[in-house]
């Protein structure tokens, strides 16, 4: 008791000096098909992805100058994993490719001693890990850098001249976005995007684009040889994120943890191709939308709301009881027409204002292809006033 | 090219003298927990659970007086594998327990030499096979005896001998039931149940109780670290492979394949729950029903019956178009009572006979419970004549 | 503290559960060349070799028709040892080919339930240990057979059919030679030879052929990863166990433990010549002797005798210090010939009576060949008288 | 065929993606015992020990701030072997300490990339060799410097900056010593002595300190599991190496391969003993000696020279069939005193100048202690003239 059940765990299973690097020789990667992971990607309907090219524990997924003998080409796989993803994601899919970046390593001995100087040296920083996001972007050429865990100040990690390069000199300077973990001053300050936190899903409006980074295995960002099903999001658990990220301004990063062996877990290409099987449905409230002037409704509760061109899109997380969704958040007008994403958009729905509410009539739900959160768009409404 | 996939595999991944057995140190099942699953395959909907004890490379999953060390209690996982789990099994669920057993073995020296010697010595049955298939009934006490792989002759197994004892002086005597392999000559011949071969599923009436040995990854019994999603079967696969074996006179035994680790794949959990589900809604016409005069109907593709007291069930392995589905195997009588499980069973669906059809109108589907195949309950109905 | 040394260092560097059993994995044996330990062996000057063809943990060290999976062909080497090594033994040397096999098992569930059942059952030897003897002398033909640990009676072990066909009706009734161990009853009354214990050496003459079965290492059978040089006997230590063993009427057997790769230890093959360049020089007066009328000199330390034909030889330990060599236990004759081996055979070395002791005076170190233990040889020459 | 034997090996019995680094993680060194090591190479006699800090894979043996997840303290031991050591020659022997340190690097990423520049970058060597040589320095204090493998020009080295700093600035300034392995232009012109080359040994009189640097298997720097016994040196054949070394003006390095748990090999630790107990007896004769004006003598075969204060010592590799050792070099005279190292050293031993020869009347062999090599200690002796 007392004892955390991971450290009981490597007592009962490994050597007593089995280490967090040990682990390495394991990561064999021999299942690993980039080709067939766009192609589950671009059929889940996502628009970036991000790979992790190295965490806290300093280890490249690509074979880096600045981590000798600690990179996949050396150790495990034996192959540049950033290298053919990302080869992959570019020819084979229209998804944005991005790369994750842990600016800090937990082990690292120059980053241990610039701790120890309270970072009046900064060793750390100009040998090793900013060469190494040098090295990514102008190696892969990515779209997205996501930066990480800057243990340090600002000054310390001198990212702004690194971030003056990226937008202005980086081959990749007039598309690249980023986001806002570059010291420990600024989170959610500066940065194309903002990821303020580990989940963090407001579910109010927020001044800057943002990030909802979370995770499909709710207990970790890594695969786990012992999870549940019960540890894992649902489908609704995950729509419910994108929708109310997305209402709020932001977009969704949903991490999945792949296998040792280079494989989806089967679980989760479940979920991403039920994503991706909803999104073609409802896509057009989400792709390209805007927060309205209400993120959810002021009554009806589970009811999110998007906009985009004339149209007000809501977002009902679960089906009415009665067929009928009362708003009050919506004052239609005599031009307002109302359908519903996956059923027959000739036809609009019936509905009615009553005591200020707008009551939309659902459709015979045996001809709506979405299965789950379903979606009215209307044109021509206008918002309730504000209370 | 030419070569198998498999065994380019082996050459690129392991050593080159690599063998089958030397997998076995790999099993390792530490997370095993063998309540956990006894809650899962309860709440899957399941009525009873067979066990691999042993499959055909001879390794025992307890500790045989007749497979010294190579048993899980020896090498690998060092437990009573078949031990711990008969008794989550019969602690904590319902389900009935029972031992999947395989007569012969790839590798047993004796059964090789007993094929060479044309089956006129019998060491392996007698020393090995059979001793082993006494020592798990007595100390396991199954109520399913499935054997497996007599490849031999009926009179080299021996098996009426230990049947007879199982049937009139084991301890379960009174309850076990078996299958129907246990020599060459009598597929689909003896037995409490028939298991004609892998995945049979006929899909006409069978003169005897009959069993669908199936798996719930297409090309696997045992668990694939490189599966994708694609390959394994859907929920309404298996509820497709469930309904018309049981409308056949048959009983489902679906296959999951843990992983070394000893848990069951999260893709498999989900669709063992998902099973439970739809069970908990249509159980009835499943349960201890019994093939009705018709097995599908003779008009409507996908539809299938049951019967059990006075009711006779219909599933509808799709939703129809427009909310009606015709049925030409059924008549109605002025008694006639339909209604749809899952659906408010107070309320009767409504029904007309046309053109010598019944078309039965199906309700609001956003107030059925059930979310695949859909069954209706029908009393006082009787079955068209035979064309 | 209280704590062995093994157990810590287990539980260390294995995980919690790894048991006796799952070191088999790791005994791949890679660079066993049998014809070169066959060189070896020859060159090393021994007359029989044992191979251990199973250990008390039943492991057989060929592909036995009784040990399915638990032997050195289905699991760690992927070869038939034993019969490459017979092979190799017979074809490439005059080295006579023998075979160690452990009766009983450690782990053995036949074995532990005829214990529990204090020998009324014998289904261990029926079953598993004896065929297994028939096989090994049927398919190898070992001139020695070599059994041990038996712990049970006599009667349960039922030996004495064995020998007798070993005797009588195998293909090598006519020259093989078996040791004593065949039931708890009777170690040292029975047998070819005598094995009364290990590491057995009396110093006094036996009144029945034996045998001391010895190590190279102080401390163990096996290879031990971990021995220092100060573990090993040096030669001088292996030659007196041999003289002092042939003196007193028996051989010596020396072990010797390979590593898991199937290498001999280089400290070992060091000794194993250093002996054969010993016996090169002095083996006639160990080959083909007999024990004398006196095992060890009654005056001088370290000095024992053998006797072949005319000829009775002297071993000296130690070179005198003086040159002069004082027996008490030979008397000369005029006709008496003293000569020392390795040193030239035609000069007779002087010698003298003095006292009633014989003094024989070495010759010029320089010439003689030998580097350990001198070897006189003395031709009529008669015993003392008993004192 | 055409393929070599290592390649075949590593095809045999590793999977095909398997490299020279995935090595690392087998190198446990769970038997590790610097005290008992620091015994032995007090006992073996030698007078400092270079103890290989980083080789060229460039894993380091010790935590090294510059190599961070590639050292023994990260991966395989998980403990600092250098300080170890370090501490347990110091404290426990008088042999002097001292570190081996490879320059360049096989698969550094930055040294690749140097020499692709064809040097005129040096990031390598900025940022992290010759860092690690301060670290290992100031760290750990040896007496040598033993670098090894520059491959690349002095100025790209940058090496006399180090040397500078190591003997004007750091805390072993005054006792260091160091070889001339620090650029390509320079093998045996700079430093304190000279390696010219693996196992080089001239046989003739060098004119600066140089070391003769050779390994006890004939075949390997490093431990090979498949090394037979003819592999090994003897310790005539070592001894014919150091003397020729130490009469040509050299020292001798011996190099010893331990094992992977962190052992030496029974068969070194022999050998090393062995050569202990030689110089016990023979090494006043090798300490502190210099060259003498012969190396070997003109006439006498296997004789060499050395010479120390008032004496010279004459080497004679094997024993003087007649006990009479002729010499061509040395002229006696009136004063000349001739004895035995090993043997009586009040006692002169007999000679004679006979043709303008010195014949030497070597001792009754059963009284010398030496049992391989013997050296004669001449005091007052003259060289003959030059021929």
């Amino acid at each position: 008791e007392g004892e955390p059940h991971n450290v009981a765990f490597m007592k009962e299973n490994y050597p007593s000096d089995f280490t967090y690097q040990d682990f390495a020789a394991q990561f064999t990667a021999e299942f690993f098909d980039p080709n067939y992971w766009a192609k589950v990607f671009q059929d889940s309907g996502v628009k970036y992805v991000v790979l992790t090219s190295k965490h806290h524990e300093g280890y490249t997924m690509w074979p880096s100058k600045y981590s000798w003998n600690w990179n996949a080409m050396d150790v495990g796989p034996h192959r540049d994993l950033v290298g053919e993803f990302a080869k992959a994601i570019k020819n084979n899919s229209t998804v944005k490719f991005g790369l994750y970046h842990s600016m800090y390593e937990w082990f690292n001995p120059y980053y241990l001693q610039d701790v120890a100087n309270n970072f009046t040296t900064n060793d750390f920083v100009m040998k090793k890990t900013m060469p190494e996001l040098y090295e990514i972007v102008e190696r892969y050429e990515p779209e997205i850098v996501w930066s990480d865990g800057p243990h340090g100040p600002d000054w310390y990690w001198n990212s702004t001249v690194f971030l003056s390069w990226l937008t202005t000199n980086s081959t990749v300077k007039d598309t690249v976005v980023f986001n806002d973990r570059w010291g420990d001053e600024d989170p959610c300050t500066h940065g194309s995007f903002f990821t303020c936190g580990d989940r963090f899903n407001p579910g109010t409006l927020q001044p800057h684009k943002w990030e909802n980074a979370m995770t499909m295995d709710t207990y970790s960002w890594g695969y786990r040889r012992n999870a549940n099903i019960m540890d894992y999001l649902t489908i609704h658990d995950i729509l419910v994120q994108l929708i109310s990220t997305v209402s709020c301004g932001g977009n969704m990063l949903v991490n999945i943890g792949p296998t040792k062996e280079g494989m989806l877990p089967a679980i989760m290409e479940e979920r991403l191709l039920q994503m991706g099987q909803w999104l073609s449905i409802n896509g057009e409230a989400i792709y390209g939308s805007s927060p309205w002037k209400y993120q959810n409704d002021t009554l009806a509760p589970g009811v999110w709301y998007t906009a985009k061109g004339d149209s007000v899109y809501a977002f009902s997380l679960s089906w009415p009881t009665t067929d009928i969704l009362t708003l009050a958040s919506v004052i239609p007008t005599p031009q307002t027409h109302i359908s519903m994403l996956g059923y027959d958009s000739t036809e609009s729905l019936d509905f009615v204002e009553h005591n200020g509410h707008l009551e939309v009539h659902f459709p015979d739900m045996a001809k709506v292809s979405s299965k789950w959160v379903w979606v009215l768009q209307m044109n021509n409404v206008t918002p309730a006033p504000k209370p």
